[in-house]
């Protein structure tokens, strides 16, 4: 059996969960695992979770109105603890079959997360976690290829873009240590420590606001323009820079696998090479082609011969 | 007769009309319906249309000033009415030329709504439909091919879209109760039930005004920059990559479009690849040709060898 | 002679110059006109005409200082009316060489307009001439070529976008009309009558404001969101559409020109496809040569039998 | 010696280091000098350098904080102090090795810059040297390769928008003197002179905070907008052009370079061609060779007659 069999059909791909027939395993457990991978593994589960978190995110979202009856929040309440069970049962299953590979796939890790949110006690320091529960609704971006892909696809191209987030980070380090140098008296709240002058910089990165406070701290340093102005212009420059690589990265990987899937359902072989490569290679090609094209017409032209020849050979032989 | 004739001259596909020659129509009913479809297909009717709707909005725009004397009121109004009709006329003409047909080309339904809304009486509740009468000069998009063009190019970039609306639309949601779960007590003009709240929301996106809300709640909440730094970043990110995405999708299906035109006028036959297959065919092709032709030469130099062959074979005779 | 001789070197075509030689023309009056003609071709012509612009904006960029004493300020406003003159004699020059032809090219009648604004007697209601005698500045974009290429590229990509354009401005219309239907007496400031609402949707547009204006609004008209949240989604993604386009299309007429000069200077004959058409072509031509050399492979095939039958041929005759 | 040796493998590219052999060197202070040059070169050297950047950010960033007792103000000042040391040092090793060609790389001389920011004694007007100190960890980007291909990048797809850039600057002073000529009186404090008039001009580039500019002149001048909204519309779409064309050719040449250093590593020769060039000198060639082999075709058709004569040739010699 190969270990990379993809056992369901909704394209989550479950590499550890191979498909035995029941009556070859021995155990009772192993039958009872493999009673669970199969069930794991249909579409109509997948679903049925798809379901859930959608009757989930209904009841969270009917919960914030104001005007609701105790009982039926009580209801609601219940409903969503009921959804939660459904969830930690999924969980369990996907534990007991997969056992530790079930941590190899991220997907499985945020699902996980994002559940036991909720299974916190949310009391004191933690009561901002009751809000958060709201987050397993983000499961349903997990549950679901095409999302799953669009989140992949973000992922996939962030390597290529993390020199620009990089020299992003430097530029934002050293503005903010600059700006506390300079600015700190004239602006406590805004420019006080290195937190409130991040969440300050992030706000003039955004252009949100940017005048009213270079205006101000420009009442008594007529010069801080030669800060904000560059800053806003280097920042905003990078960050569409980091964005625009992300977003074509991700369309030109998203091309070349459409392109892919294309070329070998036709039966063509393609290699893993970028357009730029290929037609470069086709121009060598095909300049060798034209080469070899004029060497072979010579060589007719010599073979063109023959018929000379073999008409002046034959000739005389058939005058004798 | 093909049942996909293009009868009129503006580009406008209208797949059900068959100019059908008078003399062999049996009743008057089906004459009328014929001459009322000719009517339909000429190009001077579509700019009649045009020109009624251009002046429709022409008349819309002066009822907007204040300095009227009733008189203007009353004309300009009896004006409108009157296009009003013409459109009316217009559309009873194509329900009674296409019939079921009518409802199924997208633009018609589109035309049939915003005429309707002013034949609804705009009293009480639906006085709104009043001032909305002014949709139908939206009529000037669906009566032009080239505007008819812009926005099908963009409905047609869509689909391929719909994942990150999906993730975008649940990035939303899921930010919206947690928002009323942290800031209800505090803000609740802005944050107080799952409407006002998308709006703020919104408008975070917009990134419009972000700093003040912000700032306020972190007057209570000094960590209330973890909810809306990564929101901000999160769904500023995501549209773009939705509209960046729908544009140059929309941009390729254009370029492709009119390469096929091109081509088809030109007598090539084209295939429905994408630029990425076809380099990537070209490029094995190439390679197998130039095997091929190295086939070739080894074949051609052993026929060189026939010459050789030809010559000894032929000097002997000669000599005998 | 050709008429379309290339007279300057900075790049500036002029096509109605002709380089005719001084002593075969009759008249006086011919060959002050080909000496003229023969100044404004020359680069050092050029180059004063340049310089003098920037004289003149260093002059008035001088004059807009506070501090200026009243013989400086007469000094300034001297050397200024110098450097109009220098433009008026410039323009006279054209004129009296290119007669007719003058008016042939845009960046004529830019410079005649930009210069003649100066000499229109600002006084009254023409006193806003004085400051926009300023604008005169802009024919530095006029006189340097790679400038002027900038904005020709953006000029020749408008009409590929004029669909868009005409769709934006249909929803602007449209749009605007229903605002002040909706939102007159709410606040007559902003949407009281045509102009202010489209200057207030235009606001809107560059979405700077809008949540003051819009929250303002809802107080009395709670569903108010319904008009400006999809106004402003509908408007930001058609001017994003229609800016990049524009920025697009001209990029890539960019490449190809360049493309084309490269293959000029090797020699190379292009032709005015597409790459998208280039390469199907390329695609079809490659697929018919591997057809043609499997012809081409059989034939030879067939050609090898005459090494066996002439081998059987020629050593019977040696044989016997 | 090739004089183009690289002797370091971070990919820093230090050309005027030869690594020579010591006992081949003659004197005492060649052979300390090629010391200097061994260790300059060692990865672990690189790697040390950066560590002491990260050091002194990490110091630099503490020392922000309120709550530091003087004693450990002056550890953290100490060690700075000792950072600076460790930067001197290195810059006074590479000058000693590399004289006059050190200032041939620019990005030593931004290293000998920032550094040197700190030596200067901050005082007195200098002060603000002091805070600007923090500029030296922008070493960090200078010293690891894959930041500096980003601000490489950068760099080199400036040269191609500099005309952009260009009318983007004519655009910004004509309107500025046009602003302070128009709005001066009305608004001091905004267009007073040409500095503020620079200052709201960028603001409104960025469109924050326009409207209130624009309605609070247009109180007195209510046809100020035709100034405001071409020169917001203008601006904007001439930066986004400059923004995108910047961008967009640093991502091409990027791909273009990684393309080049994959045919390179396969042994393939790669022209400086641009892929329109590539494409079309392919359809050239392709329809070249499409010719080519009809005339093959034709050649091999009559040398297929060989076989009909050599047919009837050698059958009548059978035969006698």
């Amino acid at each position: 059996m190969s270990s990379r069999l993809k056992v369901d059909t909704t394209g989550i791909t479950t590499p550890w969960a191979i498909p035995i027939p029941l009556n070859i395993l021995p155990t009772k457990t192993e039958r009872m695992l493999q009673i669970l991978s199969n069930i794991l593994a249909t579409r109509s589960f997948q679903n049925t979770i798809i379901a859930v978190i959608l009757i989930n995110a209904a009841i969270l979202g009917l919960m914030t109105s104001h005007t609701l009856a105790p009982s039926t929040i009580e209801t609601l309440e219940w409903l969503d603890h009921l959804c939660l069970v459904v969830f930690c049962v999924e969980l369990l299953m996907k534990l007991l079959v997969y056992r530790t590979g079930f941590f190899s796939d991220g997907w499985n890790i945020f699902d996980f997360v994002v559940v036991g949110i909720a299974l916190v006690p949310s009391t004191g320091a933690l009561s901002v976690l009751r809000a958060m529960r709201v987050l397993r609704l983000m499961r349903l971006v997990s549950s679901m290829p095409s999302m799953r892909r669009v989140i992949s696809g973000m992922f996939r191209s962030m390597p290529g873009v993390t020199s620009v987030a990089g020299v992003l980070l430097v530029i934002f380090y050293v503005s903010a240590i600059m700006a506390i140098g300079f600015f700190r008296e004239l602006d406590p709240e805004k420019f006080g420590d290195l937190g409130s002058t991040f969440f300050t910089l992030f706000q003039l990165m955004t252009t949100e606001g940017w005048p009213t406070i270079a205006r101000d701290i420009m009442k008594t340093m007529p010069y801080a323009w030669v800060f904000f102005v560059p800053f806003i212009i280097l920042t905003t420059f990078t960050t569409l820079n980091l964005v625009v690589g992300i977003i074509v990265n991700g369309m030109e990987e998203a091309k070349e696998e459409s392109a892919r899937e294309e070329m070998v359902a036709q039966g063509y072989h393609i290699s893993e090479e970028s357009n730029e490569v290929r037609i470069a290679m086709i121009r060598n090609d095909v300049k060798n082609i034209s080469e070899d094209l004029e060497k072979l017409e010579s060589a007719l032209t010599r073979l063109m011969q023959i018929r000379t020849e073999l008409r002046s050979a034959t000739t005389p032989s058939v005058e004798s």
